[in-house]
């Protein structure tokens, strides 16, 4: 279960607050401080916020308490006193953002995808590695209650050996410009994708690649893919079938069945609250948060900050959870798909 | 929504009942006749039972109130109270008794795969028309209440555009013979892709093929499919991906996502009995059967019984709901299917 503050020998003194810089005041930026305020203030403290744009940064600052607003992204690299950067920018930027802090020394939580093609999370993940600094994709579902009982009920062999994943992601998204434009490297893959990805490389290749990888979908007529399934065949005859799309409402669930039992998350497989094991629904309620929420579910970017103080905490420079080999495997994968339905993107099609 | 009697003129005679005959003592033709008695005895009666053995067919006989029970498949073509006759043999056998009876001119309801082919369906097809009898495809799944009611939503636009389904419809049948032998037609899709080829043809291509079809799969070490994963593309961005299992369980669910909303089967796509629209769940409660069911949901064959009853008196040769042409069209893209999994079946691999 959750440990809401990282283990420590008594009679030592508690561990300072892990300080966050945010980078970027987008919307998903604003639901990550919302989200660290559910948290212990003696633990998580966003101490500086940045964007192209003092006057955002400033609102930002304002509305959550944060200490010191900057107007460039260099600013906050040079603030000493951050330790991580969430960064929480346009997708294209992710590289860019992360190898500026990283750099810079700071650790950093990049949003998904870590990069918009394998050659970009290889070079973020190497740069990490040379500068001996944390860096982990912002695969947040990974750390909520809900996905480590699912988890748990896999590796204690609850539902016999694990054969079919199956599940579908997809929300009306044809009219936010983030999705449509291959410029800003859009699409239901980019978007979406690698949850379902993650999440087939976690419950049934366990890290390792699949054995055959089979994309079919369509494309919006800007070029960038609008509904994909993606077809993962893995060792020992395990299937999983994912269905992302940018142009339908779907509830988002997604299902395991193995030999024995399966296992379902009814909705939004991404920032699971629920699942139905056994035919009962188990509940995993979020608090509730300070600020409205652009994203559903948002207040559970918590459980991936809880796990990254927890990872500077014990010195770790990635994450055993979501480690930087799977988040370039990922990538791989999300490129062969790209390139099977022939996505276009900042510089053209996939590679 | 259904209608329990065939309407008719008043002041005019209510119409005769409709004679069944069973073709096979087999589990499925045992809830077959637990359907059949759920309606009321004026208007379905089964008259005969036949099989290869003929103390099986009496043992029927007795549990069913069946009048008369014959040890041959030709016995039950020659009889002449028998209006139509419900063929529930193993996939080999579906094409030689449907071809016996219609021969004799009697009306068939086949249990689905029409045949283990296209080439099997198309000769069967070919042998209704010109015959002029009535023959379909016993896919039950469209005469439920709960699907009509999913169709109704459809086609009243309820949902937007309809642009992607998915399911997965997995049951463990690897130690069941009828599925594991490719000389008995085994497999996933023969035993449970229908249901989902069927659905996403009714769904999405309306009838029509789709502009591709792509299944990837694994298969059981006896040569037949294991899990597959059927993905179809059809016009206008519509995608379908449904995947079928031998080797795992599975609550056999499937959302249909449209641009304005989603309408979900939480479990057996083939015969539901409930959905959710909206957030709420509608549940359609069969009737209790008078005997065990072999089969989840069985008494639901009531439904698909009553609408040949209703074909029949209208004077049709085939179904508008479950016709002909698409049979032929599900039995081609089974092929296809099949064929590009590599699955083996009595004739070696698939066509």
């Amino acid at each position: 279960m959750e440990t809401m503050t990282p283990q420590k020998p008594s009679g030592t003194t508690c561990p300072p607050p892990t300080r966050w810089g945010i980078c970027s005041a987008g919307k998903i930026s604003h639901d990550f401080l919302v989200a660290l305020r559910t948290l212990p203030a003696e633990e998580h403290l966003a101490v500086a916020v940045a964007a192209r744009d003092l006057s955002r940064a400033q609102q930002y600052a304002q509305l959550h308490g944060v200490a010191r607003a900057y107007g460039s992204y260099e600013e906050l690299a040079r603030d000493p006193e951050v330790d991580v950067v969430y960064v929480g920018t346009v997708n294209p930027q992710h590289l860019p953002d992360t190898l500026l802090f990283l750099r810079a020394r700071k650790a950093v939580l990049v949003e998904k995808p870590m990069g918009i093609s394998a050659r970009e999370a290889k070079e973020m993940a190497a740069a990490a590695r040379e500068a001996g600094v944390f860096l982990m994709e912002g695969f947040w579902t990974r750390f909520f209650p809900a996905w480590k009982r699912l988890k748990a009920l896999v590796d204690e062999g609850a539902l016999g050996e694990c054969r079919v994943l199956q599940g579908a992601l997809a929300f009306p998204l044809r009219s936010v410009e983030r999705v449509r434009e291959p410029s800003l490297a859009g699409g239901a893959l980019l978007d979406l994708g690698g949850y379902a990805l993650q999440m087939a490389s976690a419950l049934l290749g366990r890290g390792c690649p699949p054995l055959r990888l089979r994309a079919e979908g369509c494309l919006h007529p800007s070029g960038v893919d609008e509904t994909v399934t993606v077809t993962l065949q893995y060792e020992g005859g395990k299937q999983a079938a994912m269905t992302v799309s940018m142009d339908a409402k779907m509830p988002g669930g997604v299902v395991l069945g193995g030999t024995r039992g399966w296992v379902e998350i009814p909705s939004h497989l991404n920032c699971p609250t629920e699942l139905i094991w056994e035919g009962k629904r188990e509940v995993f309620p979020l608090p509730p948060p300070a600020e409205p929420l652009n994203f559903p579910n948002s207040t559970g970017l918590r459980y991936e900050a809880q796990h990254v103080r927890e990872c500077l905490l014990k010195g770790l420079t990635e994450s055993p959870v979501m480690p930087l080999a799977e988040s370039e495997l990922i990538a791989e994968m999300m490129d062969e798909a790209r390139r099977q339905v022939g996505a276009v993107g900042p510089g053209g099609t996939a590679p």
